[in-house]
């Protein structure tokens, strides 16, 4: 690779004029019908793999060029054990070949060896092709936890994003618990999280290490933004999870950089709750165009 | 499966009687040198996945009869990609078809059908013989992303450790801060656990939503156990990260039950540190009977 992720990122985004990451969740249940193979729970694991596949390598298709990034996430892949996360390296080495930037949504975190172990399965490992340009990361273990992280970050161009506030009810159970020293935990994170990411600002002005923050607290965002000035956001929790664009100016203060707003259901399973008739993948088009327009206006000058 | 996990164990630890968890964390790097493809990068990822599943297969011989689980780290086999996981579930198969009781060491935590699908890969999945008794979770996304791991224990006669103060130094930085309502976050944590754990109390008279806290804090040991009297421990840390025997009391008021002491490197790796000369598989069993006679006083009454 040949630029910080922060640059290739931005650039992305610049390329296609939306922010826009398709969340990668195939929950098999809702799989459309000529993938049905993958939910019966009675076919070889590896046949009810590789439909999985074959429905993802569809998605990935209409995403290129149309969005900057996609998201897979981890467990729906593992769920079919070794035959998923064989498809989950084959469609993270899809998306990186057509243009994508891929954040594989794994939510890691251990202790030091541990942890770099982690990094080097996620980031930094010797064979690129199906290595993710970033992952999410669990800060419960501390600094000593990300720091392996971001060796990778630097060894591989790479970048991260830390959990600090996440989309669900039950996120604000310890993130939102208030400190003694005053602020909440998700600000002594977000805090910590511009302090790892000083030193990997790329020329974009966008560091390579980023945030998590749901697209489901529009009241915190803007405290969070301050806290964390030039730390890219991955914003979850928009439109399946109640978030809505104007809940999210706070994140765009300076154009369409600075924050990725993910869709996963409301654009893989866009035909379910459409009306009937026509092909997914056309219903998953358009709800991309729809989000696309629903965002624009929260940057346009 | 036929009894709640927390009963499982505990007829395990009875039988064996000590409290050992062997912790597989195959290092590619410190493999012994029969096993020395696994950690040339040249190699196809397929033999080197291969060379580190036979040299886990005869730790497994080894501690079946002598210790009652044993703690694969998803993290070293993730680092070989869908081979390495792959080798992860034949390990696994392997550990229970020897008696053995397998904590899945994944610290997997995410929100709600993310946590199902978690739940779903490691812990109650259809396919049974690769499934893990046990899963360690973090609790950063707070109880709805738990609740998924709980009901897993419920279907499954499954268990959960809940990370609560982990053994690494960085493990102060959440862990330790201290809250407005006083106390710090890990026993706003452990009362959490308490309370999930509630309604999963078996016969033995523990739960099977258990706790990770570190050997390596012996003082705040006794106030964690006070939290939660129910819930059994695993303790990382002891041996290599500098935790003592000694420093562990607290865990044991009540006989060998209540905690499962974990050394990973010191027993799978015993043949680096001591006299040259002899086979790796003796120096590991030396290992686990020094370590069985270094812990017996903890619970001799």
């Amino acid at each position: 690779m040949s630029a910080p992720f922060a640059d290739r990122l931005h650039g992305a985004v610049e390329a296609t004029g939306t922010p826009i990451v398709v969340g990668l969740d195939p929950h098999l249940t809702l799989l459309p019908e000529e993938y049905a193979v993958a939910r019966d729970g009675g076919a070889p694991r590896a046949e009810r793999a590789a439909a999985m596949e074959s429905f993802l390598l569809e998605v990935v298709d209409l995403c290129a060029g149309a969005v900057p990034a996609v998201k897979p996430q981890a467990a729906f892949f593992e769920v079919l054990g070794a035959d998923g996360v064989a498809a989950f390296e084959r469609v993270v080495a899809a998306a990186k070949a057509a243009g994508l930037i891929v954040i594989g949504d794994v939510k890691r975190g251990d202790i030091g060896s541990t942890a770099a172990a982690y990094a080097e399965a996620c980031l930094s490992g010797a064979e690129r092709g199906h290595m993710c340009d970033a992952a999410t990361v669990n800060p419960y273990l501390g600094s000593d936890s990300i720091t392996p992280f971001i060796d990778a970050c630097r060894a591989a161009d790479a970048g991260i994003y830390v959990l600090v506030r996440t989309s669900n009810p039950g996120g604000a159970d310890l993130q939102a618990l208030e400190l003694a020293d005053g602020g909440h935990v998700a600000e002594h994170i977000a805090r910590a999280v511009a302090g790892w990411g000083a030193d990997l600002v790329g020329e974009s002005g966008w560091s390579s290490v980023g945030a998590v923050v749901g697209a489901t607290h529009p009241a915190e965002l803007g405290a969070l933004r301050e806290l964390m000035p030039r730390t890219p956001l991955l914003l979850p929790g928009y439109g399946a999870q109640g978030g809505t664009a104007a809940g999210l100016a706070a994140a765009f203060t300076d154009g369409p950089h600075g924050a990725l707003v993910n869709s996963s259901r409301g654009i893989l399973f866009a035909h379910a709750k459409g009306p009937s008739g026509g092909h997914w993948k056309d219903a998953s088009a358009r709800a991309v165009t729809a989000m696309r327009e629903d965002l624009a206006p929260l940057f346009r000058s």
